[in-house]
């Protein structure tokens, strides 16, 4: 009965996923058995609604048990095993509603498609994803903004010798539902709703129901009333037939969405209302349907692993959920939220993104640049200590030495310790959070006088906006916006180059964090990743930065890309002088720094940008070289200090603390770039580590959260509902087509 | 420190109150000690918000206790026994939050002004309320209906050896909070928010803080952060000063918010944004708290009782905050919220409170009456029992005989027992829900086949738009809306007649109800009220519908007045021959009926009409005496049949359920139409009443619920937030004026 070629998926099956458009910050979400979910908008976590997707023998008013999938809060094992059908007595039972246990249930997860298959009926949801075109003339454009996803309910009872009803209704908490007034489907506030088609061979219609309770609603009398939270849709099928409901579920907010910076939907250029929305996704049902197959079959016939091919799905979906294509005072303004914080354009994810953003619609990607020059850009001072003896105490400077959690304030030099030089540009941690456009020049997360978590990503977000920079361009060719951008690009130059002294990576921190240090990506993982200043992580990213700048530089014959050219060597140089004799390199490079001791499997993530570049690296040999020995050691380690129990990945082996985003780039880098995996135990290791990271989303706290980037101990502990861990896109370059 | 003449109130002050402008169905809702509360924005209930509103000795960020006003969850006795201002120790402690204990509490509470004062400060909320001019140009309009209360917060530290900070921030436990650029205020979601000003004689500034929790944010080194969830304001004011921050607490909602019937809110039309409201109330901050404070003098110049004076200050501000004025289409569009319900324009409301709105802008009672003849009328037929051994049958059929609660369906005929009839107008219950419009000419409430809660109120609401159009005709003799409306005036008095057939009350039910029966308002009393045929309460009101018809129907000169009249006389004969040998009417006029041994108050309600068109009652003067001597009777009944224990006005002797909204339009008919309280013990008993009336606001439920209307002996189980109860304003024209 599979309505496509994906296979069953063998895990546990309850999951929420995102089901989610580009660009409207919506996502419908289900998956998790005896939990709420469905529609969430503009929230950086699942709806609050219970879903009711099932059926019934007999007609709507039968005295017959409602089975449902287990999509509401309180379907629970318990009821479920109260689910006999072959037990007569509960045909005497009026209003009992009951949930199809786990056994019974079969899921399929492909790219753009998710489906429940109870044998009784099929529930699946498509949410295909196009490029967006730059040209907002032409149903491209509107279809691949337009903010739905489709689904279909198919009940079949050709076997059957009753009637059959099938149900969609949605339990709304809070106040607003009403039913449309052509009775194929309903609506909450005018902000977002569901419509309905029939497809069936047999005289039956389409119906709508409105009360509180589903199944009590199904068997009264008047089962429509205007005072209800529970709209839904049914249809009755007679034995031998079977029918489809296709369903539209739509969002449309056609008002100011946020502050400041005052931006609507983009979408509202070119639907005009949540109807228009809703029948414009019930028209093109079938080129949706069309569209999440191929995908599907796309990501099927990789020759990517089913663990790989599902974290791939399942990143992707989560991406969308925290898209965000404004309308800015009639320019487009791109926004990817951070998952459960909601901030907007994390620099630190977007440079993660980028990978994904410039496969589908590259035009993005320099809308965000742009966005960050113009309104978050700022120029800093950095501190230099004023002496020798200041120089070892700030080395000596850092936080806790606690094996996970956010650092806290150590030992700290005051302001009167450092002499201020010349900084220069750096971008914002972020634009803002939940809709509220922060301040320009500042982010919302990023604090003064703190070393840990909320302290400044100066230098990193500089790197990362180059790194992006270098993306677009290495991929769209795109030598105009290049040369419009030559004066900020030679700021960003002169800037890493202040920041990183004689050594060529990042030494000093800046003026903005006051007392305070700056921090890395990895703002809550211990003193081995948080630390900005001579980290090897970060080192790796200046070098790679620096090829970045003599990229753009060269493709406008610009003098200074020697220089960037200089530093990427200097900096490799001094990178590979801090080597030790076991042939690893420590994490922080200050011997006194608790982080020396660590071993930090993201010391290659830089590599990804030359290799996605495609530029030549063979000067660089000695850095490949001390890399690829450091990350043998790290993964042939006889102590596992770099893998959880579970054979998960463990990015530092002082912290329990990991990062799925990051950790596929480092697997990425480890095969493609190093080809760390043509060591077979490598390969294994690697493998071993997709089937724990599966785990680590499906089960526990992340089987809530539907894609989570920050787990500790396999544990989704932060950073849920995420965008980011669409990194997973890389792998797709690594398969060779199977067909 | 008194910022007023009013008297500190005597009873508990622990009770929600709601603070609203007109017509934005907004309430900054606080008092109950405890409790969350704050802005509440087109919902039924208190906002979610924790209050932080209080004090600390020394700066922002000395380590000394910030105590506060007890409007926050969690702020329980145990907390405030901790606070102890002579105990040293405390202010070795970081970061404590303390409330203070309920005895040092003064609250003050006008008509428009309600006010904490702690001894340490004062915080004052003024909710002045103003006719609205039906031109839309002009000073006047704009401030009559701008969506905005304001406030202030006065700390004096005219004895102070020490600085003193003074605090008001807010816990927003929904996304969306930001501080304002200008650092003078904060918003949320641009949808609400709060500016202030300062008044200080001393060099002080203003400052924000925005973190989480508002005691550590104040005494944290970095008190403002953009991912902050509580938004604040501060003062520092030194030894032997005192400062005042003026507060501007507003909403504005400037795109649709109502579906089917579009609307926006009237205030877009005259203010441009958030923060036009705030910067325009700060600015009128001097006017509006005069006006305030007028109206406070107003109601405690009148010879009213001061639990009376409380109920009428209560209701009015539970009333604004229920209120909605729209723009639909280029019209305005007149809304009372039902309360915690949310239903639009119950009509059987809108009678009750057209009391007041005549008082104070009775054209939007004309834009109500409008709007209800033009989307929510029908036309129906009324179900005559096809013989005689039916209409027995039909007389029999009643609900259950509890004492309270809905009824259930009893014995039903069928609905071929019944020959349709011409019916003929009538109105819809309602005109939806929660910003929902209903399809037109249907109400969100009202349902076939039932006989209880949810049936139709045929007509009863036909009575009630009669009764609403005399009303606003009496008042404002505008004879061209009158002639206007003449075939509707006309259809009124056919489908009255047609429904009371020769009785002159109503016999009949309408076809809507199907197999069902008509209810009235009453809807979860017993069937003494309930039940619309034969029911005293609507031959009362039938008899007053009638009169109202006569007098519309004279003012344009139309011959059917005299048939009106003639109905009057008609209706008053048969109540009249009603009277039972005890001089008492039974409720319900069905001697095989439970309801027919009820005793109920309501009787005379329908006295209040004529009373308030001044109209000649010389004619129906036996119907007065009868119900006089019905009422009297029920007073002086030794068992109290019609007594809760505590001294409240039970309205029917076979039901817990009363509604207080009804109570007082009984008690003012008791005292004005009827001069019962020329007797001494009537006069006591209404008083000791309106004493427990305060209580069953003050205490228990409804303390949370800031004022509800139906109370189950004495504790508010439903109709909570209700704007019904404004009745009380009949009482201002029983004053003296003591000036």
């Amino acid at each position: 009965m599979s309505n496509s070629s994906l296979d069953s998926f063998r895990g546990n099956i309850s999951y929420n996923a995102q089901h989610s458009p580009l660009g409207a910050f919506f996502s419908f979400t289900c998956g998790l058995f005896g939990s709420r979910g469905g529609f969430g908008l503009q929230i950086g976590c699942p709806g609050n609604q219970n879903l009711f997707i099932g059926v019934k023998e007999g007609n709507r008013d039968a005295r017959t048990p409602l089975k449902c999938l287990p999509f509401y809060e309180g379907a629970s094992s318990d009821e479920a095993q109260r689910y006999d059908v072959e037990n007569k007595s509960s045909q005497q039972d009026k209003s009992i509603l009951i949930a199809y246990p786990p056994e019974q249930i079969v899921r399929r997860y492909g790219w753009a498609t998710d489906e429940w298959d109870t044998g009784d009926f099929r529930f699946t949801l498509y949410s295909p994803f196009f490029p967006v075109p730059e040209s907002m003339a032409g149903e491209a454009f509107r279809r691949s903004i337009m903010p739905a996803i489709v689904g279909e309910l198919m009940i079949d009872n050709t076997q059957g010798v009753t009637p059959k009803t099938g149900v969609f209704a949605i339990y709304f908490p809070d106040p607003g539902a009403r039913l449309s007034d052509d009775a194929c489907g309903f609506s909450w506030r005018g902000q977002l709703g569901v419509r309905a088609e029939l497809i069936s061979d047999s005289p039956t219609n389409l119906e709508t129901v409105m009360r509180w309770a589903i199944q009590d609603a199904l068997c009264d009398p008047n089962p429509r009333h205007g005072l209800g939270n529970t709209p839904g849709l049914f249809v009755t099928i007679p034995p031998g037939q079977k029918a489809t409901i296709k369903l539209a579920l739509g969002v449309y907010l056609d008002h100011k969405v946020t502050t400041r910076l005052e931006g609507r939907y983009l979408y509202t250029r070119v639907f005009g209302s949540l109807e228009d929305v809703l029948e414009t996704a019930l028209t093109q049902f079938n080129t949706l349907k069309q569209r999440a197959q191929e995908l599907d079959k796309e990501l099927a016939s990789t020759s990517l692993s089913p663990d790989q091919q599902w974290l791939i799905a399942h990143s992707t979906r989560s991406y969308h959920g925290s898209t965000q294509l404004l309308d800015v005072g009639g320019e487009p303004f791109w926004i990817v939220n951070e998952g459960e914080y909601c901030m907007m354009n994390t620099l630190d994810l977007s440079v993660d993104q980028v990978f994904w953003e410039l496969r589908q619609h590259p035009w993005l990607v320099r809308n965000l640049l742009d966005r960050f020059v113009r309104h978050y850009s700022y120029i800093d001072c950095i501190k230099v200590p004023k002496n020798d003896k200041l120089k070892v105490e700030y080395a000596q400077q850092s936080g806790q030495d606690s094996m996970a959690g956010p650092r806290v304030l150590g030992r700290v030099l005051p302001m009167d310790a450092f002499e201020l030089k010349p900084g220069g540009i750096s971008f914002c941690h972020d634009m803002g959070v939940h809709n509220q456009f922060h301040p320009q020049g500042h982010s919302s997360y990023e604090l003064p006088n703190l070393v840990g978590c909320f302290s400044y990503m100066t230098c990193e977000e500089l790197c990362n906006w180059v790194l992006c920079a270098a993306s677009y361009v290495a991929h769209t060719g795109d030598v105009n916006w290049t040369e419009q951008n030559e004066s900020t690009i030679r700021a960003c130059l002169e800037s890493l180059i202040n920041r990183s002294g004689e050594a060529g990576y990042v030494m000093y921190d800046s003026s903005r964090c006051q007392t305070g240090a700056e921090i890395t990506t990895y703002d809550s993982l211990d003193h081995s990743l948080a630390q900005t200043r001579n980290n090897l992580y970060m080192a790796v990213k200046c070098w790679a930065t620096y090829l970045g700048l003599e990229l753009l530089l060269k493709r406008i014959g610009h003098p200074s890309a020697d220089k960037a050219k200089e530093q990427a060597k200097r900096c490799m140089t001094r990178i590979v002088a801090q080597t030790r004799p076991e042939g690893i390199l420590p994490a922080v490079f200050e011997s006194d720094n608790p982080g020396f001791h660590s071993r930090i499997l993201p010391a290659i993530e830089g590599l990804v940008y030359p290799a996605e570049w495609k530029i030549d690296v063979s000067s660089y040999q000695p850095l490949y070289e001390t890399l690829k020995k450091h990350t043998l050691a790290l993964l042939k380690d006889p102590q596992k200090r770099n893998l959880f129990p579970d054979g998960g990945i463990r990015l530092s082996s002082t912290s329990d603390n990991s990062w799925m985003s990051k950790i596929a780039i480092f697997q990425y880098v480890c095969r493609k770039v190093l080809g760390l995996d043509s060591d077979p135990d490598v390969k294994q290791l690697l493998q071993n580590a997709d089937a724990a990271h599966v785990k680590w989303m499906t089960d526990g706290e992340s089987a809530y959260w539907a894609c989570s980037d920050q787990f500790v101990n396999g544990v989704a502990k932060g950073s849920k509902y995420y965008p980011r861990i669409v990194t997973t896109i890389l792998w797709m370059t690594e398969s060779k087509q199977s067909s």
